[in-house]
Order: C-alpha cells, then sequence, then structure tokens
C-alpha cells in the first residue's frame, strides 16, 4: 500500500506550517510537494521558512525543494494555505486539472457548488462534488473548503442544537493572534490590550455557519442557508492559539437547559467520520465547570479538534440561553479540519487516486 | 480657607492606592487619616503598603501612620475601599457618626435609599440623601455608592440614548486583570488565557445600569429601575486596565444611527457637574476610528474619567445596535468616580464641613 | 509484573500536578496515594485541586482521595513536591520508615550524604545513599533531590564543559511564571513588567550546580564542591514556562568555540541512564540558529526533558565565552527530574520492592 | 519671542510620534514641518499617521501635511527619526544646509566629529560641533546624535562612578518590544517568550558607552573612548517600554557598596543642564527596594527622563558589583534624548536662530 501523495500550496506560512507538522507521521497522506511564492521557490523548505510554531520543522520536510506556485503538481490532494485573493482561481485551475483541493482559503467558500464541511456536522454536503464535478465537467478534480476559524466552533456548539431550531444569534469573539498568520498582528497593537475589529471577520461569521448548517438541496445543486439572523463583534485578544465566541441564541422551540446539554452529551459524528484518522472522540465536549472554556487550558482538547462549550444559561435579552464555545484556530479551525475533510473524501470515494485498503490497515 | 480632611477606608490595597494616588493635588479634599486592618495599623503607610501602582506612594502619604479599621474618625468625609463584606455595617456606623461616605464597595449600592451615582448621568439622585438622612434620623451623615466598574461604562454610553428608551441590552464584557484587586488573578490563569467567569460580575452588571438610569420616586424615597431586560456575559483578559464591553440594544422607538450618534455627541453633563475639579471635559467620546476603543490607548482619555464608545452598527439578532464602550476600571469605575461623587456632594451642600468657599476659588 | 506504588506529597500544588501528569502511563510507576494538607485530606483529589495544567486530570487520579500529610504510606516510592519548610523533616521521617524519597524541595538539597541528582550529569552520586543509609540506620529508605530548577540548565549545559574547568561563571537568568508555583505571581506585579528579584533563587543558583558538578568523595561521605566562582542574578519575566538563563563563563583552559560546540555535540548520557524511561534522547541541544533557545519554542525539547542551549559567542569582559541554556522548569527542572531520579534508583537497584523485570520488558 | 521652528523627519513612525507627542506644549520649539516618505507626503499627518501610541495625536498637528524627505526645510533645528540607512546621507546634508540635526538615528553615531550626547553626562562634548562646523566649512549647521536606547541606562547609570574607573563590564539587556519600532516584533513571536537576540544591538552597546563616557580630546577633534572591556548579551522581552539591563561592573579602584550608593545619590547634571525644560529633577534615581527597578512600574520616572538603578550586590565572579539598571526606551533612549540635546545645544549657543529671551521667560 501506498500513502496519498499531497501537496501543500502557501507551505511556508503560519497555516501551511500547520498543515505540514499535522501531516508528520499521517497514516493515509505524505507530504510530497511543498509549494510557495517566487521568493521561496527552488530553496529547501527549511532555509524558506521562518518556523512560528514551537520546535522545528520535521528534518525531511525541512530537506524538500519549495516549487513555485504556479508549477504543474504531481500530487493528487493539494491542501491550500493561500491567501484568499491568490487562492480563487488557482484552486479552481488546479481542480479542472484533476486535483482534490481541500482549502482552507475563504475565496470558494460561498460558492453555491463548493462544499464548506464540517465533516461531523454537514458530511452530506460533499455530494455537491458530484454537482461540481458533473456542471463543471470536472472528472476527478474538486474543490472542497473549511470555514473561517471563528465560525467553526460556533457551528459545531450548534450542530447539536438544530433540532431545536436556532433563529437568533448574537455573538462576540475573543480571538488568538495566531488568527491573523505572520507576521500578523504587531506585538505593539496587542499587549495589554484588545483590538476590538478584525477586517472581514464579523461579515464570514454571520453568513459561514449557515450554510454549514444548511440543508443540502435535494438536487444536490446547492445548499440551503439555515434560516437564522446572525450579529457579530470579533475581537482580537493577547492569546496566542484558540478562539472563545460569547454565543446568545433564541431557538424557535424553547428547548430546556437539560434538552440542551443532552443534545450535546449524545451528539457523536456520522459513522463514516468516527473512524477517520484525525476525527476526535468527542466533537464536542460539555463541561460543567464554573470558568470554562478557556482558551490556553482547552485548546488541545481531542489533540486540538474538538469544541469545548460551556456556562450554559439563561439569555434573558434574547429569550434564549446564552453560553461559551471554543475551538483551536489553527488546528480544528483550519489546517485539521482541512485534513479531517481531506479524509472523509478519501474514505467516501471522491479522492480516485487514494488506495481504500489503507483505511482498514491500522 | 481650609480643604476638606479625608480619610481612606482599606487604604493599603489596589483601590485604597489610587485613591490616594487620586486625591494627591485635590484642591477641595486633603487626606488625613488612612486605614486599614489591623496587620496594618500602626505603621507607616509606606511600610503596610505593598504599592502595586506605578513609581511610589507620594512621599508625604507613606509617612503618615495608618490607623486601625473601626476607631473613631475626625474626617467629615470618608471614602471606602473596603471589600463588600466588611464594608456594608462599617460604613452605616460611619454615616450614623456623622461621616459622608462615598463608597466604591457593593454592599449598599442597591440599598433602597442609598444613591447609585454617576454625576454625569443621575446627579438628582443625590435627593435620596434627604429621605436617608431623616428616615434613619442621620444629621450630617450619609451613604452614597458608584456602581461596579463594569456597570460604568455600559451606563455612561446609555445615558445619551436614555430618550430612545432601551429594552433590551446584550453585554459581554472583557475586562482587566485590576478589577479583581491584588493580588487578584494569578499570572499563572490568565496569560495567554481569558477566563470567561468572574464571580458576582454579571449579577451586578445585569441590575446597576438599570437603578443609575432610574427615575427618583416622586416622594424620593427610592429609584425606579429602568424598565429593561439586560443579559451578561463576563470575561478576564490579559488587560492591566480598563474594561471594554462589547454591547448590543434594541429600542423602543428604533433611532437610526444618526440619531444615537447625536445623541453621543451632544452628550454634557448637568451644569453643576461641569465644574466639579474631576469631571472630564467630555464624559462621553464617540470615535469613528474602526478599531477603537482599544484598553490601552483609550483608558486614560478625560485623565481616565471620560467613557469612549465606538464602532455602532446595526444588530439584526437583536433588532437594535451594536457598539463598544470603554472605562479606566479603577479611575473612572472605582476610586475616581467616588472622588467626584464626594465632588458634587460637596457642591450640592450635602457635607455641612465643606468650605464652598473653595469652589470658586481656583 | 507489578509496577512500583508511588505517593506523591503536595500532591494539590502546582509541581504535585506536574506529578501527576507526567506519570499518566509510566511503564514502571503507578501513583497510589496522593498526599496534601489537612485542607485537602478526606476529599477526591478532583474537588481538592484546582487543576492549572491544560486540560484536566486524568479521571482515575481525579477519583482518588487525597490522603492526609502525617499519614502513615504504603508506596516505597514517594515523591515529594512539598514547600521547603515543611520537607525538610517529613522526608527524613518517611526515608526513616524506609521509603525512598525523591524530591524537588530544596530543603535537604545541600545535606552533605543527600545526593543532588541530574542523571545525565553526576549519575554516580546515587552512591551517597550507601553513606546515608549506613549512617542514619536505614535498611531501604533514602532521600534524594532533584536542583533548583534555573540550576538545572546551567548545570546540564556545563556538564559537557566540565573537561576545560570552569573558573568563573556570571548568571542573569529569565524565569517563568510557573516557578513559583500557583497563585504565585500575581498578575499585576508582571504583564507588561520584569521583576528583578526572586527570593533565595540567586543564592541557591550559585551553589547547587557547584554540588552537582562536584566529585564525590573517595569515602563516599559527601562531594566535594566545583572550585568555581559563580554570581547570579534573577529575574522573572512575563512567560509561563521555561527559564532562559544567560551565562558567562571563564574556563582554566581556554577552549576555542569548536572544541566547545563539540563537545556539547558529544555529550551523552551513561549507558545506565540512557534506557530509562523518562530519558530524553539527547540531554544537551546545542543550536546554531541565531535566536534560540526561546521559552515557548524551546521548552518542550525532548519532552520537556532536554536542554537547549545556543547563540555561543565570546566574552571579553570575563575572558571567556557567553551563551544561553534553557529547560522546561516544572518538567525537567522539577517533577520531571525527579521522576528520572526514582528511574535512575529503580534501575540501579536502590528501591529494593522495585521488580527489575519492569526494565526490559518495554 | 518666538518659539524655534522644528522639523521632524520620520514623523509618521514610531519615534517620530513620540517627537510629536514630547514636543507637545514645548516652551521653547513649535513643530513647522513633519518629514516622511513617499508614501505619506502630502497627506495630513493624521490621515498618514497610525498612530501607535496611546490617544490620539494632537489635533493641530493632525492637520499639518506631511513634507516629503528631501524637500527644503525652514527649521532651524530638525529632529531625526529616520531609519539608519537613510539617515546617514541626509544628516549630513541637512547640516550642510545650515540646519541643526539632532538624531537618533545610529548611522552617524561613532563618526568621530559627531557628538554622542547626554546632556548629564558628557555636555562638553558638544565642543565637537565647533571642530565639526570647520572641518567641514560649516556655518550655522551641525550634527548631532543621542545613543542607542539601551546604552542609555547604561551610561547614565556609569557616570557617576566613572571616578572609580570601570574596566570591565558584563551586561545582560531585557528590552521592551517598542525599541523595534512599528509593525516591529511579531505578537506571534513576543507573546509567552523571550528572544534573545536582537540585530546589531549587542554591538551598539559594546561601544556606544565607551564613546559617551570617553574624554574629549585636547584638540576637541574627537573622543578617546573609555578604556573598559564590554560584552553585552541582549534580550527581548513582552514588555511594552523601558529597557532593564543587568550590569556587572569590575573597577580599577575597588569602590566599596557605600562609595557606589553615595556617587548615585550625589550625582547631579551641570549647571547648564539642570534648567533645561526636558532635564528631569534626578537624573539618577537609585533604589534600595529588593525588588526594583521594574519596567512599568519605574519607566515614567522623572517624566520617563530619569534612569533608575538598583539592586546593588557584590559580584564575585567579575571582582566587582553587579545591579541593574533602567530607562523608558523610547522617552529617555530616544526622541526625549534627542529633545534635551537640542535645548542644551540651543542653550549653548549653537543653534544660532534660537532665541535665547526663551530661556529666561519661564
Amino acid at each position: 500500500m501506498q500513502k496519498l501523495k499531497v501537496a501543500i500550496l502557501g507551505a511556508t506560512g503560519a497555516v501551511g506550517q500547520r498543515f505540514v507538522q499535522l501531516l508528520e507521521g499521517h497514516p493515509w497522506f505524505e507530504i510530497h510537494e511543498l509549494v510557495a511564492s517566487t521568493r521561496s521557490a527552488g530553496r529547501t523548505y527549511g532555509e524558506a521558512t521562518n518556523w512560528v510554531l514551537d520546535g522545528e520543522p520535521p528534518r525531511e520536510i525541512a530537506e524538500m525543494t519549495v516549487k513555485e506556485l504556479g508549477e504543474p503538481l504531481e500530487s493528487p490532494l493539494v491542501f491550500s494555505a493561500l491567501p484568499s485573493d491568490t487562492a480563487r482561481e488557482i484552486e479552481i485551475h488546479l481542480a479542472e486539472a484533476g486535483h482534490v483541493v481541500c482549502s482552507n482559503a475563504s475565496a470558494n467558500r460561498m460558492v453555491h457548488d463548493v462544499p464548506l464541511l464540517i465533516p461531523e456536522v454537514n458530511a452530506d454536503h460533499v455530494r455537491l462534488i458530484d454537482q461540481q464535478r458533473q456542471q463543471r465537467g470536472w472528472q476527478s478534480g474538486a474543490v472542497v473548503t473549511n470555514s473561517n476559524c471563528t465560525s467553526m466552533p460556533v457551528t459545531m456548539a450548534l450542530a447539536p442544537l438544530l433540532q431545536f431550531e436556532p433563529t437568533h444569534l448574537q455573538l462576540v469573539s475573543m480571538q488568538a493572534i495566531s488568527g491573523a498568520g505572520y507576521p500578523g498582528v504587531a506585538s505593539l497593537d496587542i499587549l495589554d490590550n484588545v483590538i476590538p475589529y478584525i477586517g472581514g471577520e464579523e461579515e464570514k461569521l454571520a453568513i459561514e455557519p449557515r450554510k454549514m448548517l444548511g440543508i443540502l438541496a435535494d438536487d444536490l445543486s446547492s445548499v440551503h442557508l439555515m434560516p437564522a439572523t446572525i450579529s457579530t463583534s470579533c475581537n482580537r485578544v493577547p492569546v496566542l492559539d484558540a478562539h472563545l465566541v460569547s454565543m446568545a441564541v433564541r431557538f424557535a422551540t424553547n428547548p430546556t437547559m437539560a434538552d440542551i446539554e443532552a443534545a450535546w452529551e449524545a451528539f457523536v459524528a456520522p459513522n463514516v467520520v468516527q473512524g477517520l484518522p484525525s476525527a476526535p472522540p468527542q466533537p464536542v465536549i460539555y463541561t460543567r465547570a464554573a470558568d470554562r472554556p478557556q482558551p490556553r487550558r482547552d485548546r488541545m482538547a481531542g489533540n486540538g479538534m474538538s469544541t469545548v462549550v460551556g456556562r450554559l444559561r439563561d439569555c434573558a435579552a434574547l429569550d434564549g440561553v446564552q453560553f461559551l464555545a471554543l475551538a483551536h484556530n489553527t488546528i480544528r479551525g483550519a489546517a485539521g479540519c482541512s485534513i479531517l475533510n481531506a479524509e472523509l473524501l478519501a474514505a467516501t470515494g471522491y479522492i480516485h487516486a487514494f488506495d481504500t485498503a489503507l483505511i482498514h490497515r491500522v
């Protein structure tokens, strides 16, 4: 059996580095190509990269030569950690050329036939790929996206509660600096400070959860957005990793607190997802501690792939409930989710080059 | 002319230190007595105090001997920086003994005949003192409180908007560590972290603004609470000073954005307040900057006595508006407000020992 | 085969929690008793402990009942995370009662017949136990200590250089807040600040490395201190974990830079130590990066058990060299080192109850 | 009387902003021209500047139009906050054109006829200007520099001790992020971290104090460097402002601790300096507190213009003493020192256009 070869676009950036880190020792995938801009191309990954994560890049990866963005790629699976502007067309071109692209970029997330995917939440949305391929005339290529890093914990926390029909959400985020990439937030801006504004973030947070929690149209052509009203306020706080969101939610069905707690505790991923290598044992962890979730102490729950919710209580102002949700923004909210998405595509047959014998090997 | 002698209860604590700092060179008041617990009593203030503010305590104050809580006091005006439990009875006893007590403690804030005062907002509530004195048989004594440090910017930001009849508020705070006093928040808890819980804070924030924005009863016996529904979520962030509050507000009258901006920009303190030594030139400063207010950069606005509001925008979820409000929690939200309250009492004749010639001296 | 039962003294404190965390899944040892003060005794560990590390305590440990300090213990091996004052006599009493005590407390470190142990550096010092047992009439008991958390990286960095005869050291530390335990350093003291003083630390740092790098007397009765002059300056910085030390060293033999680099790169632990479960693959990691070691990025090297050194360069003022050394203060500099010490004692036969078959099992 | 018109080069950068802030309300100087790169030129200062200091730029300054670097200037006095590469030639050209340039850039600091000036320390070095003008054929122009921000507290702390003949210095700095300008240090690099390297800093710190503490040659042509050996180790710490330096010093004359303390306490600026508007009452403040100086609590001593020294004690390794020195890096160590230098030049007649009547006005 041969692991599937993968390429990473934008491999030298902060999210690209997370892909490298999380793919080390992956049972199904192996890094075959590292792709970056002209400035880095032709150098070894170790030379081209200012590694901002802990420790050092894996030795064998550090010695690989970086390819230039635009060169033809060999890998059937491509992870994109590109900036949104750059991503838009390149991802489409790669899909046309037959690659399955799992993207962390925002560019194509809201395109009608592109799945915006959290496997535990909307695994069935992968079927948009059938439509995507048919309409666009692609054989083996596809573009799949994962959500904005703040939309992630919000969506995961709501997924078990969909049955209660959320109608109004007031979301206030406290987001980590790593969400801005590198160099990203200047230390002079954030030490002993909060910045109550993150460009473009509030708009994404107001729409992306509605797509992920929406219903696949009967003709598989698109997703009907969840009919909820979402207002958002996004803040940058002096925290390295993990986004914490204070959520106030009104439901059409007025569930009790006990109903909500039970729904969170009963929540499991679909069977096909549970066995995926990067799937956390518990996608949603509900804590009854008085002062949790906390970014530093809870971000590595489920190896950084779980969402932790807590402090469930009444919200009179919205005639609903309040609680907090937290997820690791560069693992679950970025590279880790892309990898889990790719695993789902592999397991469900959307990556033709993937040797399914790998699934049962472990 | 002789400045009014004042005592500070809890003088060695973090808020007590702010009183000492802010009273240095005050044109009307002079520190005459420093009062603390048995542990500190009998020592000089310099020895007894672990000064946690910048620099050093003023030299002449450092050499004063600390009195023990419970000793009779000579000062007609007493500032209380006591913990709430200790404050409850001591403040009442001191008022009985003829002292005017301006308290930062929460114990007596919601007592029906005790003013909960922000001079720019509800200066007329001082008239509760008439009732207080009559009913309790006090001649010159009184108890007046200032609000919780988070209720402060919320109330100040709403005061100009009362005309639009706020009915529902969803408040999410990001609060500085100095709000917990000293030693307060352990650094191991807050570095690279957010703690989404502050004991007792959410309850205070849900009720205190309603009293301060309420209407004095015709018989002056109490305050009718503002009839609004307030939900609250309080978070501690790694910031030294200043509380930032993300506010979502629904109004009964559906004001436009322009109405709200105009109301903030037109807001001024009552005449009697404008001339007080600690009154800021602008109680509410509305900023149109995209990313303000920020705790570090805006907390010293108006010498730490102004509230800065910004990022006014629509809030579909609550069918109202969203914005942020910020104030310095240990200046405007604690010692500074107590001092301004005392100045108002002095200027309006409630401190009998005060020589009103001081008012016109400057 | 049966794992060795161990007790943890001071189990609810910050270092005690690290013992719990690091012993989870240990191949030789299993936690059998958790011991703390009266306040915690009788409660479950989960209830009694304010867990300050990431995540949660292991479930089965959380359900164990905490014993009171002073109760007789069943475990042959005892880890002590007690405060120094409490530790002094209790550790001796437990050794008298037959327990092998591996202590992180400073109380007994400089006692002449107590090994102050870093297995990679001075494994032969374990032979002080023979003397300890003989002179004190102990059969199976013993007291072994690990060093102060700042002495650790200093000693480890110097061990490979002993051959060059260090004679003068000027040490300036930048230490993490976790070194002060919990609640430890108040956030109001350390945010946006450095505290250039840590009580008792400079004295320990000036003497402990000399014992660890000293030579065991021929009669095994004590250790001859390394004859070097050490000056120290200790600073607390706003870093969670890992102590960084700027070291300037003069040697009697004037080694070249290349000599020093070669010595670091050639350094390995004694054979008996290399196979221990907690021994890192490389005790000393020399980095040529221009800006390393860094606390956050290098503290987990070797699972937090390696010391990282870097920035080797000339030091004209001391007529020697300068470099930086870093180690994780609560892993390698505290609980992790105690555990490694215990592993060495087990492997060398000093813990009679230990089933040596475990060593070869893997 | 007319205030002297001044220009600020690099006015939109972080140090340029400090110039603007510190010159507000200056009794002798008024900002007449703001100069920056092409990107900013032609826009108002408010539009062109991302103000990173607290609050807002002064309103009247914000409305001034920014000039382009290279345009002829009208102001007799020019403050340079340029990057070093840009500064080198431009500063010389401006001096040729008749301007007195007080520069914070490093480019010309070590040029033999350019004063590297701290008025309290080496006011007599201004006489290099006579040589500078004569040799270069300048009439009214001149270039004067202030030191690197870390060299500042080191030099000031040593100035009173020159009488004891310092011969060897081992310096370890803990430097604030503002020293790197804006955007400067990425928050991902410095939160929960120390970076033990600052490009070019160790070299400057090893030489600049020797020039400032050196002796003016009899022929006024240059400065004889102080004959001391200085080794340096520079670290970036998560502190906003103020550089703290751990200093170990050997003296030729073996002064006692009491000698050193007395020297610090007796130190005063020369008479001509004492009356300058920006001169602090005490250039060197010696504190006996156990845990000071601290960056946050001591940086504003003397309005940010004093150097605070403390923790004097023995240093066996260097056969001398150890202590800590601290100064505000962007006030005393940058813009504030340039302004004080300019005041000295004005007061000593080196700025021909300056109306000396201003000196006596106050």
